[in-house]
């Protein structure tokens, strides 16, 4: 899909040459984020909240208590952007004006629909699996009551961008290039560290298969 | 400053135990993080975009180019409301409802001022120290071509709150607790790699003291 083509609160304005707008780029920075920031607004102001979310196919999926502002505000069909970022690197380069970082940013405007029963359990499942993979079949499935205090809504993904900078900073080939200053990237990733059992985890209990692959992919 | 006393759209409804509203919690946060997540209203929808940003005393700037749409509406006095999230960690409980992770936000509600000329020089200090400490001294200044071409804006942070989620999974003391399944915290943090040195980087330049004091204090 090209530029032209995006409504025009879609098209990357600054920096065109970072805009994205194939389903595949905007799959790969929502799967890749861990945290939503949704923004909707109240009484005429704008309030934007971190929220845990899923991608299934082409919806994000968020939850919340049925009682927080954000769910019954978003769930009342209030219009809502979504902005999944992660941040790759800190860009050092020859001149203050040229420092930057590296991220890969998606955004989603869209009008959240309340996920009913029948959605319900997999849009669960995604979040679970979101935090980690496998842990869905390792843990105690959600009860009725818990299932209705959760409130569940979806997102399309029609309305989708991604901006992405990366590589090195952008004075190679200017005149600061001859300062004598050290330029370049410094890699910034999300990392995890020991897992640390709960005080209250029964004696004898190992990590779970699931905890057990991300140590050995990512020791 | 009790909970009382907020202003009803800074006050944390969802689990109130987790809000925070004086300044030393605040700009912990707002320290700690790296980038925010900046939300404004365009003809009537909100519109959610990440910018890196610096806390100065009792104002967080942000700045972008003078041509982008965000910089112009926050600049017209646009009401805005600017979220930083840091993750600390994946909670692993031993059911599917109590997932979760361990993470600060700090939401600041307000209504950016230009900063002028006087403020400027000050403001891109500050950016530039926050992305590696150090560094302001290491590079070249902005000239005034770049100084004019870049829109820095601040905000106060009188209206301004935090929420944090710590410790271990919830369900310790519930029947849970009797499930076979691991549960605990496993740990996030955004971490640097190797420096990775421009392309253009001329030869001899060896990484600048910024750089080698941020390697040796988290190796």
């Amino acid at each position: 899909m090209g530029v032209a083509s995006q409504p025009s609160r879609l098209r990357v304005r600054r920096g065109p040459k970072k805009g994205r707008y194939d389903r595949a780029s905007v799959d790969g920075v929502l799967d890749r984020g861990l945290v939503a920031h949704v923004a909707f607004v109240d009484a005429g102001a704008p309030v934007c909240v971190p929220m845990f979310y899923a991608r299934v196919g082409d919806h994000v999926y968020i939850h919340g208590s049925t009682a927080s502002r954000a769910m019954r505000r978003l769930a009342a069909g209030a219009p809502a952007c979504v902005t999944v970022t992660s941040i790759h690197g800190l860009v050092l380069a020859r001149s203050v004006f040229e420092h930057t970082a590296n991220y890969e940013t998606a955004i989603i405007f869209g009008v959240f629909r309340p996920v009913g029963p029948d959605e319900r359990l997999a849009a669960f499942e995604a979040f679970t699996e979101k935090v980690l993979p496998g842990r869905w079949s390792e843990v105690r499935a959600p009860s009725k009551k818990e299932l209705k205090a959760t409130s569940i809504l979806a997102v399309g993904l029609s309305e989708a961008s991604v901006k992405v900078r990366s590589g090195p900073p952008d004075d190679d080939d200017s005149p600061d290039a001859a300062i004598d200053t050290w330029a370049g990237v410094i890699p910034l990733a999300l990392v995890h560290g020991e897992p640390e059992p709960s005080p209250g985890l029964r004696p004898g209990v190992g990590v779970s298969p699931s905890v057990k692959r991300l140590l050995e992919e990512s020791p």
